[in-house]
């Protein structure tokens, strides 16, 4: 029987779990934690997500999609708190278009259940990569708890160990020419949980994802099934005004949110007792190349790990399960040849959506409260009301469409350079007032169909 | 009494071991490899290095540079073959200034016997670095012959083992916010040993760079004491007209050295016999951050490891040695400020000399025989002889000076910038005829010393 072993039973390794069962293979996770379920451990820091149609195609892929659906709370748009408590709302795409928060640990258990129930995929614990050998598919394992050492041999090794990877830094970032890069970025978060109203409704509205934009910081919230929400402060570590390194305090701590967020500190008073139930973390982008190597292949954070300012971390994982199974089809389980056109076609959308991702940690710090970026992104929703086929905004790009990443990053780009000049040329905000807005848009529209051709 | 371990007994470990010495610290050398005096090893792959005024410097400042002259040999400039075997001459700097060609293994040797005889280091050989204490200073070792596992403890830790630094790799890579990057370029190199004649004298000019420019690729030659050159191809690895991955067969490397590079050929027909005994090599930027953790701090190649194509790779490794030695003195050895200033004030030069080789890796390989680069070269060195203290072209601030690598490297690019403007303006060529050329430059000179104010 054809075996293959996945290197970490995360998000990504337990979905891909699932194809692999699908098209014949014996299928033995090792993961170095301890079973998710049975246990209160976070599967990760980060516990909520924010899932999007190319997660969802990868569920639909191998029919998990209607498991998912259970777990996943609609968000049709943003909202922005200003200072002073006022609120703007703006939809992230069309009628009826959402991302959807979902709970990481929540769905990673349900992939882990479906992968051993319905996949018949053997999940092994406790056990620690400590090395490979790529060229003759073996992963080196020692358990955590007996300090046993094994091994275990397959015909192909996936590595979905996440952003520090095991297989990564012990095997392949000793090879020759491999290129590897760990940059972080200069703000780290930390996790704050706004608990539901007594009577277990949400203290703010359900379906939206709530952003505090205060230039260079921002505090998001994302709704989840029990009424609360979890909500992350993205700041610099240091060197700033507002930074964490001068937040240590009680007092200080109240201080901060009382002053900044205002509306946020009213909902959850007690704020300078719950700050300390999470951690600071950091951020980092990590680049390498190449992905494959003899046996093994890396996927998901292993391969590309990105800051999470586009949501589509997880998104682009789960994407990579899609795209390894279409070469798995057309290569006839040719390994050699799948890995080959896995990382050729598949590294520079790993590249773009850490660019989207950079880019949109730009955006989100310092533009989502300009009124010309609210401006700009209020013409583009016309736009896409009145010509749905042929403009499609570099959000709905990256949210809603399966375009490659690295050309929705490059059409993105394409896009906002026209925008500004066109802004500088046209009042679109007396356009939007006069009713010319439209007869603008029909005169561009040629224009603006060529910016981008998917 | 006070105590310091340093990780590998390379060229920056073992001179570093005697500025230490000289400090009154009882030093402990562990070097994973044997000792270089009794073997027949190189201590790197790369046998023959450019030693200029930054490394004269380091061991001028413990009184070393009387012993190394003694195996170092000067070139006054470069020498430029063509196709057809024509020689081009451009000197390096002003009369008398040179690069001084080294053997590495020379003067490794040199500098051990240094450092244990006149600073009393002790050298632990077969050594190999397999994790670190940071905070407590720990060295944990397993020995490469025994196995046998050890630990050493110090008031300060000097990790000077390399591009891939063991310390780094095992202990600092896993500190949260520590920023990596290893980034291979797509040329590779492979050594060639020109003999000496049969009588020891040199087959080319002795005291010069030899350089056999062919635009995507390039054959440089070092001369070494004993009448031989040490020639190295610089070339892409694949992708391209002239590539290693086309140079197999005996015939395919005979036929390679009779096409573009007939005049070396004819110094040596047995090219195909020999062109196995050094290995193909890879070529990579390393950069890190921070460089120091608790008692340890990186120097060297451990910390900025570069492309070998500004000669500076030692030179700034020994440089480190020069400015951690007057932070030392600066700082009273108070070593957490000693550290802090070493890494705020140096990283910038690290990045700064790895933005000098990877600069002149393009000119060289790009421009070196370029009628337009030449004719730039030439006026600059006019400038620079009619006003050496107001203008001092970039190859004399990186290798005649002590200019820090960061402001040489702006400084460069601001001069270059000039240049390419000037040169469009003037015809230089017509002026150098007609004898306008001083004139020019005297009404130029203002401008040209506010381009660099170092």
């Amino acid at each position: 029987m054809k075996s293959a072993t996945i290197v970490g039973a995360g998000l990504v390794g337990s979905l891909w779990a699932v194809y692999l069962s699908k098209a014949g293979y014996n299928v033995t996770i090792v993961e170095r934690r301890k079973d998710l379920r049975k246990t209160n451990i976070s599967a990760g820091k980060s516990i909520n997500l924010a899932l999007s149609v190319r997660g969802w195609k990868a569920f639909k892929t191998v029919g998990v999609d209607k498991d998912i659906e259970a777990l996943a709370i609609p968000m049709y748009g943003r909202t922005m708190h200003d200072q002073e408590g006022n609120l703007t709302y703006q939809p992230y795409g069309q009628e009826g278009q959402a991302i959807y928060s979902v709970s990481r640990a929540g769905i990673n258990c349900k992939l882990m259940d479906i992968a051993e129930n319905e996949g018949d995929a053997t999940i092994k614990y406790n056990e620690k990569c400590i090395g490979a050998d790529l060229e003759n598919g073996i992963v080196y394992l020692e358990n955590t708890i007996t300090g046993e050492k094994s091994e275990i041999k397959s015909d192909v090794v996936f590595a979905a160990d996440g952003a520090f990877s095991a297989v990564r830094y012990e095997a392949m970032q000793k090879l020759d020419r491999f290129d590897y890069n760990q940059d972080y970025i200069e703000d780290g978060y930390r996790e704050i949980l706004l608990p539901a109203n007594s009577d277990g409704s949400y203290k703010l509205e359900k379906n939206t994802l709530h952003i505090w934009p205060r230039g260079r910081f921002m505090l998001i919230a994302l709704p989840n099934e029990d009424g609360s929400f979890t909500c992350t402060l993205f700041m610099p570590h240091e060197n700033h005004e507002y930074a964490f390194d001068k937040i240590n305090t009680k007092e200080e701590v109240e201080h901060f949110f009382k002053e900044v967020f205002p509306d946020f500190y009213d909902l959850i008073p007690d704020i300078a007792d719950v700050w300390e139930n999470h951690p600071l973390s950091s951020l980092a982008i990590i680049r390498c190349y190449p992905w494959t190597s003899g046996k093994f292949a890396l996927m998901g954070d292993a391969a590309h790990a990105t800051v999470p300012f586009y949501g589509q971390g997880m998104n682009s994982g789960f994407e990579d399960c899609t795209v390894m199974w279409d070469l798995m089809q057309k290569h006839n389980e040719d390994w050699p040849k799948v890995f080959e056109e896995y990382q050729r076609v598949r590294k520079p959308d790993g590249d773009g959506v850490q660019d989207l991702s950079l880019h949109n940690y730009y955006v989100m710090r310092d533009y989502v409260a300009d009124p010309d970026f609210l401006l700009q992104k209020k013409f583009e929703r016309r736009i896409e009301q009145l010509y749905p086929d042929k403009y499609t905004p570099l959000y709905s790009q990256v949210s809603f469409s399966h375009i490659p990443y690295s050309k929705a990053y490059s059409n993105g780009m394409k896009q906002d350079e026209y925008m500004k000049e066109l802004m500088k040329k046209h009042d679109l905000n007396a356009l939007f007032e006069n009713g010319g807005i439209d007869d603008l848009i029909h005169s561009l529209i040629g224009d603006l169909q060529k910016i981008h051709d998917h």
